[in-house]
């Protein structure tokens, strides 16, 4: 939250140079974890995060930066938690790395201490959410890598898109656009991402696959209370085309996600409450859950949160059915 | 050794946050080693670490922070030498990750540069060392994980255990308790460390083990001559029930393990002397080291050792019988 | 390129240590890859690495220090990307991690962006280069990990190896020496590159293999214009003695390398062109590529280039036998 600065290169700038600078700052945690359904019920967590923020302007007035976050979570590896490069001007901002999605024109925010997920049900199929859902055939939706956003007034328009790191084949098609619209402390926006799979094989047969998310958000703080609330609708389509009987076999589903989180702050105190359901293909998901946290000052907070969650969705986190999760721990900014 | 003060957030903090401040410092190092039982007799060793100091303080008074210690060695990958986050207050400390076992009072300093590995022998019982002898049927003795310590006045208590970081099943319990008493430049510790793994397994089979630990620790600095030493005892047992025969088998064994760090400091030359001797269930160790460390001011340590070791336990190291190790380099800090 | 001074040590320092520091700083790009052979032709590239620079002196004057990059790239895991640490004084330089190779006195920059590897031909034979080519039966050629400089006025001289960091079997030498004489702004350089396996099987065949490499290196900076050369010869034998048959086989071969690099700074804009062939044992390797750097001040550069390369040896890239290659990006230094 709060940065250190390290003094700039004036010291050491050769002539014409304009500042750059690299700011050190950073977060850790300590608490714990509880699942209902767990071998193990309750776990600790513990995690130190060097947060370094690089940032400079050209002659011309272009500034351009990058931000990496290093994480040690239980005394574990060396990990990166997030690291993106940009460049921003009158034409807008490019971003690479780890980008926002721009069809998650508004993710809600989560529920609880190191956070129980009560947000991701209502997210699953906007940004990369959706990729946690092992429902698919072939696609195989990850984060966005490139994100151009451009703001005039009240108006943020993004597009943000999967693009290949590597020079081997790539079947598939991933990318989003979004647009948010800011007056006084409140904003809607729209959102919507594409993510296809296109490939014919040796045999010449033809394997086609695509989910389609629209999305809507709304939000705002008014005085004391903070709300963010959103819905998303999916429609997937899929067909083989088998060349040696010269037939396509065709299938379709939809699939509905809506979901709010609620915050009241009194001085120190924030509580919170967070409920969502998911839809898909006859499966529901459902979560709900509420939390606190306690400004303890000097870059100190306490939260907790308790949450109950019902996971019908085939994901990648392999949740239980149904599960109460709980945490509760200590954040600190440095 | 030394720290570098990055500037504090007083530029940005916004008002009524007490001051939160990231400090950036390092260590290197660059010599040789030796073993004579080695394919190889003499390798390089070279690295260097990047360490990460944050502190705060709550409104109330409360002071936490996090380290981090971000090692490269030999020009290798990016590693993880110990992270630890912590809070403390008028309550005593609470630290998580990478924290002192509490029984492990006063371990002995190594002998050598880098580290010969003589008060390993000592050790062998305390702390997580004992995780490194492969002597155990199901006890998997790792670093604990969360270690809180009270002081009053000369008295310092700790107790520390390995908690789950995960919600998959544990059959393991691991926890230590340990005192220390300081008086002028001297000090006297106890300390106890329990480890036990019990499971009863789909046959209806009990499998239960384990291994107590009581240590002693002494030690001092008077004029020119530091000495430490220390003093412990193992217990183990072991006991499997077979239920379709009605039958219990039983085992149990001790251990005995004590050691000895003498230095002498003449202006910037140290010299040191190190000895140990552990037994285990008929298996001997022992080990006997002499090493110097020459302060060239600035940070920059000489440093080396020679040092002859007898192990007859099975441990992780795989070391030969009886070899004999040396090392010589230097080690800078930053 | 530029470096951000951390506050010194002062504050902190106990009486009569010299100074020592940490700089941080660091380095960021985005960019487009583009490679004619590739199953998908373009990809994307952007990477953010923080640099750390650590230096202190010793009482006595003896100046060390260790330096640092810690790399992100395409958001992925946190990597190494160079660590070295060094003492120097008036014997000279010595360094441990990633140094130099001694054969190596002054290698061709590369044309490009990132870099499209027109240099890597005319360089196939020196430093460690010669290890991605797949053409050797046993030596495995790898980085060197120490390295002795020393500089008497115009004349610098080094000698480097690979030594030994475990204590494991090592069949193999590997060391080189190099020689540079500087008159005003231009260079000539003299290394020599020695690679050796032996080993004697428990069937008493003796295996022997051995690349030996002569090098030439001139350049200089003559008004905008920069220019670099260099010529390499490689001798390569092998000899296999079946103890069995009382019978060795022997083989020989030989190979040349050579490249040219021209740059022409006007102002902001610098143009570059680079040449390159190489030859061993009847196959050809040849380059050639035209780049474009443009400085935008404040630590960002935009960069590209073009190049075909024709690639005969069977390295570790798994480069197609002719391909196109190009980039186009934003470098940042912060």
């Amino acid at each position: 939250m709060k940065k250190i600065l390290i003094a700039t290169t004036a010291l050491v700038a050769t002539a014409g140079f304009a500042s750059a600078e690299v700011a050190i700052s950073g977060a850790a945690k300590m608490g714990l974890q509880y699942n209902s359904e767990g071998a193990t019920k309750t776990q600790v967590l513990s995690s130190a995060t060097l947060v370094v923020d690089m940032s400079g302007e050209t002659d011309g007035g272009l500034t351009f930066g990058a931000n990496m976050n290093i994480i040690i979570a239980d005394n574990g590896s060396v990990a990166n938690d997030d690291t993106t490069v940009y460049i921003s001007g009158a034409f807008g901002k490019l971003s690479m790395g780890a980008v926002a999605e721009a069809d998650e024109v508004a993710g809600l925010a989560d529920i609880g201490w190191d956070g129980l997920d009560v947000d991701d049900v209502a997210e699953a199929f906007v940004g990369d959410e959706l990729g946690d859902i092992d429902y698919f055939e072939e696609l195989s939706i990850g984060g966005h890598n490139v994100n151009y956003t451009y703001t005039s007034g009240a108006l943020t328009f993004s597009v943000s898109a999967a693009m290949p790191t590597g020079h081997g084949a790539d079947n598939q098609d991933d990318y989003a656009v979004g647009v948010k619209y800011t007056f006084g402390d409140a904003y809607v926006g729209l959102g919507y991402g594409d993510h296809s799979y296109s490939a014919t094989y040796s045999n010449s047969d033809v394997e086609k696959e695509s989910a389609k998310v629209t999305s809507l958000f709304a939000g705002g703080t008014f005085g004391a209370i903070k709300v963010a609330a959103m819905y998303s609708d999916l429609s997937y389509k899929y067909s083989y085309y088998d060349d040696s009987e010269d037939l396509t076999s065709k299938y379709s589903a939809s699939g509905k996600a809506y979901g709010v989180n609620v915050a009241y702050k009194m001085d120190a105190l924030t509580l919170s409450m967070g409920a969502a359901q998911a839809k898909l293909d006859g499966a529901k998901q459902t979560s709900f859950g509420v939390g606190a946290a306690y400004d303890l000052g000097g870059g100190a907070t306490l939260k907790g949160g308790i949450a109950s969650i019902k996971d019908q969705f085939d994901d990648e986190n392999a949740y239980a059915e149904k599960e109460t999760r709980a945490d509760f721990g200590i954040s600190f900014s440095f």
